[in-house]
């Protein structure tokens, strides 16, 4: 049976001299269904109490397929709830991994209607993307990855959407080397976690309109929860600034990463007087994206 | 000043999973430049008995990148003679990098031309892309680092061209590491390499046609002579088998090369019996391609 992968930490030269120290990416674009969500999915597949009834959830995007993934490795049925309006090529992802489409009507309201009317039949355990204990204990295995591969990391950078990812690495960090500080990265059109954090009050994204399509969502209680107890602080950047990012990882790293993936690194390029010269890592999150969207390098903006 | 970076060799879980061993990648597409190339221009220009005179060279790819980089970083000119029928991203890619750009008629007579009517005025040294100690000497460090990383290697597969690289790398192997075997990996397309060490004569390769691009070159003398000393043999591989392996690269191990580096990887899958189990490494040779150009996957070929 296939399982979760121990996912390469790299060094890129060419960052590391900008930043006057090591600074590892953890390669989560290589992971199982390349991106980290086959952690959480895995996590929670393996904890079920009635593994034969299945799993459902509805989600087009990573999580829809790393569920799908994950139910095919322990041999039970996922369904996905999928809007009509996705792209074909994710659609395509999640039959490609042995997932169980269900089209319905775009919004929240048909999504959960076309669940329950599923699950009434099926009792599926719902399988949410984030603000689940067995989804975070599964993503927490990336940020103990990293902490072992290198335990003298002075910062840690995350993107944040749901929290999922950021609340376990938050909680592997606070294990294992409690003296690396924690940060999430986040889009400033997306910037519910860094206004629920900086109020303490949890504040809700409503429809933000950000290129890292992966950081839309809000945080959950749960997720919520940890980050307040073990991240130090939020970053949020522009949009300009994660699309020069961005075309920096893919035309200068030479890596296929999403847009979300360069939200921590144009964090790191804006605060790099903060960061610079100490040891440090970012997660680059997933690599789902379509070539024909990946971005042209502007040359005269430069990046490092 | 800058200078050849040591580059990362991972270990994707993807690929050492269906190999059963650890398969490392020697990622020179996240070299100076984003080619191994930068080795070789580096190391002669650094050995200029006239730096003062500046280089030459006749090459719109990556040598060409690679020559004007590294004379550019010892602060001197470097003229690259590029005929006008090179696309224009690669053009920009030379001026990027501080390269005097002379446009000439394609061929190599008009090459040959324009370059020695400039060298008659300016004494510039030429410094050819393979054929030659300095540059081969400068490719042997890409050895150097793989082994000294992971000395336990059963197998090194190299991309074979003009055999500059795999020159270098069997030289660096035979000091170190001798009982790692040395693969060169050409196209069927372009078997130059692969008739010459299997007849012991020189072949030269025509004309070929072969999407990796970087390996339409012959042999010369002087690599042909390391590989016939040092390489233990040379395994060719299809357009499709190329082409395949390439896709999986690009969507599965979410990097950025060239259609040349997919040649070891696609003998590595076609030779799976022979190298099944035993710890080996291939060198990812560069990512300089038009993204337009990266390849769309076949998901019912498969790859592993």
């Amino acid at each position: 049976m296939s399982k979760i992968d121990h996912t390469p930490l790299i060094a890129p030269p060419i960052l590391c001299e900008a930043h006057g120290a090591p600074l590892w990416l953890k390669c989560e674009n290589m992971q199982q269904t390349n991106s980290f969500k086959a952690r959480g999915a895995w996590n929670a597949v393996k904890k079920l109490r009635n593994p034969e009834r299945g799993v459902i959830t509805h989600s087009s995007g990573n999580h829809g397929q790393a569920l799908a993934w994950a139910a095919r490795m322990h041999n039970i049925q996922a369904h996905i709830i999928v809007p009509e309006n996705a792209p074909q090529v994710k659609v395509n992802a999640i039959r490609r991994h042995g997932g169980i489409i269900h089209i319905c009507a775009p919004g929240i309201d048909a999504r959960e209607e076309t669940m329950n009317a599923i699950r009434k039949e099926g009792k599926q355990t719902f399988i949410p993307p984030y603000n689940h204990e067995d989804v975070i204990e599964g993503q927490r295995s990336c940020g103990e990855e990293i902490v072992r591969d290198q335990p003298d990391l002075d910062f840690l950078l995350v993107p944040v959407g749901g929290g999922g990812l950021l609340s376990g690495c938050a909680l592997a960090v606070n294990e294992h080397t409690p003296n690396t500080k924690v940060y999430g990265c986040e889009p400033e059109n997306a910037d519910d976690a860094k206004k629920s954090f900086d109020s303490g009050m949890l504040h809700h994204p409503g429809n933000p309109n950000t290129i890292a399509d992966g950081l839309r969502t809000g945080l959950g209680d749960i997720t919520f929860g940890y980050i307040q107890k073990y991240v130090t602080d939020v970053f949020t950047v522009s949009e300009d600034e994660i699309r020069n990012a961005w075309a920096f990882a893919v035309h200068r790293l030479k890596l296929i990463i999403e847009p979300s993936c360069a939200v921590p690194l144009a964090v790191w390029k804006k605060h790099h007087h903060y960061f610079k010269g100490k040891p440090g890592a970012m997660v680059i999150t997933g690599g789902n994206v379509d070539l024909a969207k990946l971005p042209s390098f502007d040359e005269s903006l430069g990046f490092i």
